[in-house]
């Protein structure tokens, strides 16, 4: 691709996660990497460096730079929650499209700020769960999808857990009151409640019942949590989130013909392939000795990491706006908001001792 | 062995479980099939031919036959659930030790009355949750226990699903109000919350909530539901049974340092051998582009099926107290109890609305 049409990334903000970003920005065929801006220009400096960054790349000392370099197309937001509101609405005021990380707001109100100074700028908005970019991804839709093969879908379970370092529970913005509100709630929660909407497509559930066993750190952000989820049609979903128990990251979706298991849904255990669990009219044989239909893995090869395929799609949509004047695609962001939707309301059910939580759109 | 000091069996009552019973007897080394009555002299006469027992069974038209016959050790209880409290305790009283199916009473207040019968008679008492006896079970055990390998038990998850036929929903015991009134909770439910109890060392959750998401059949007896369990000291399970919903049969536990994962934990996929998965210190690695520690499968060889390994295992604890005077042994009527105790408490929560139950042992 021409380098005159491939789309500018600004970054702003030098969190670990823009070190595996700006990997996916230079492996993604249309996208280039622009741009760097953090509070401190060595700061900036040091991360381009240590990352590898081409020689073009601007290095500002500031977040308003990024802003304001005419040739940055879009602005990558890795900076802690609270300051996402304020970051993401200058962007977009400056025509910048938006590539957010999640959890994309302290709570919907905020993010339908977010969602407003984009869309009457006209500019692309997307958080960065790249997880849905993998082809896996689709494969598993197109199984969960299948009424012959899955059916009617009845139940879900989600886990994403990991084992914090001491490190990371002192001093990770993921657990300052300040920075990400959210604590767990808002990092590996996210993810198990964008699975359950995923596999549900998008179907808000109507009523929230946190579960009632959590743990908070001293300044009351959560460290593990989770909830239970139900649909008007009976479907039913739980969940379970933590910094405090060793990684798991799994999917389980139950169907009336067929199931889905998932163990490394968030980033696969090896960055080429990844595999899935699915089983169609499981039972016993007749003398119930052993299963007849157990679950078949399906593996799913991919060149390009799933985070250069998230960054290729945003660029994508990007490049159909500039070039082509595409309007911006309102899925990704209804998706974005109805997670946040979710997490609000876990939250609110904590917050009210554990009651249930009715989900209004 | 020599025939005299097998353990002589007798059924009462010829439901399809007995005939995957029966084959266990047969296999058991120290164990003998020695009589199977039915209401029906015919239905025990044509269940003894057509699962291949020995010339030499007896065969009798009702279950009080069984158990006048001198010559049998332990009663095996098949019956609908609605039934034991009277014919476990009737056995007992006969000085026969009694094989229980699962769920073993309608309520613990039930069960307590088949304990007090089976320990004023000194008969042992066990129920029929046969995977407790799989080398694979005492495998996945010793993980579970390893503080360096699992660590502190956070969270356990256990669904066990199962689409049953048009048949199963018109005609079967287990959705009859008379015969198996607790249904699904009953039947699935009694493996989930096992399975739940087994890892957490028998330690019983405080309090339980039932999962606001049920289906009952016209006659009011559950087909699925579900419910999460709270201990004091953080720990939290979840689980969902169906009867609605493809065969999945899943244990999921989260320790600090370690997680393991089953799916086939009632019955395994193959008869002679099992796997699960176990992982410790998982985490991704520094790019996060892939795992380190990821979970690795342990594969579990037995070349006797672990019903017939149950088997033994009764046949060897009444063999104890046959010939060496041995005291029966708590360990299985406690754990069974517990089971009924949580069942129990899920039954109640479903019937006050959904709100939280107390357990008080």
């Amino acid at each position: 691709m021409a380098e005159t049409t491939k789309i500018r990334f600004g970054f702003i903000g030098c969190a670990e996660i823009a070190r595996k970003v700006s990997r996916a920005v230079a492996l993604a065929p249309n996208a280039v990497l622009h741009a760097v801006g953090s509070r401190s220009l060595d700061k900036a400096r040091a991360f381009a460096v240590a990352n590898g960054f081409p020689a073009a790349t601007k290095v500002y000392g500031s977040y308003e730079a990024v802003l304001d370099d005419p040739d940055v197309d879009v602005v990558y937001v890795p900076l802690p929650t609270s300051l996402h509101l304020r970051w993401a609405v200058l962007a977009a005021g400056k025509k910048k499209h938006v590539m957010l990380e999640k959890p994309v707001a302290l709570n919907v109100g905020e993010f339908d700020e977010i969602i407003a100074a984009c869309e009457s700028n006209g500019v692309q908005l997307m958080d960065c769960s790249m997880w849905m970019h993998h082809p896996r991804t689709s494969k598993m839709k197109e199984f969960l999808s299948d009424v012959n093969r899955f059916g009617q879908l009845k139940s879900i379970h989600s886990n994403f857990t990991l084992t914090a370092s001491a490190d990371f529970l002192e001093n990770d913005i993921r657990v300052k009151p300040d920075l990400d509100a959210l604590g767990a709630l808002g990092d590996a929660g996210w993810y198990c409640l964008r699975a359950i909407l995923w596999v549900a497509n998008y179907e808000l559930p109507k009523t929230v019942i946190a579960l009632r066993s959590l743990v908070r750190n001293q300044f009351g952000v959560l460290l593990a949590c989770g909830a239970t989820l139900y649909w008007e049609d009976g479907k039913v979903a739980t969940f379970y989130c933590s910094f405090l128990a060793n990684m798991t990251v799994d999917i389980t979706a139950l169907g009336t013909k067929g199931a889905l298991h998932v163990h490394d849904f968030i980033v696969p255990y090896e960055e080429k392939e990844a595999s899935f669990f699915a089983a169609t009219e499981s039972g016993y044989d007749e003398g119930v000795t052993k299963w007849v239909n157990k679950p078949s893995e399906h593996v799913i090869k991919t060149e390009i990491p799933q985070e250069a395929l998230m960054v290729n799609e945003f660029a994508r949509l990007v490049a159909d706006i500039k070039f082509k004047n595409a309007k911006p695609e309102k899925k990704w962001p209804t998706i974005s908001r109805k997670t946040q939707l979710v997490i609000d309301a876990v939250k609110a059910s904590i917050d009210k001792g554990f009651e249930p939580v009715q989900i209004q759109e």
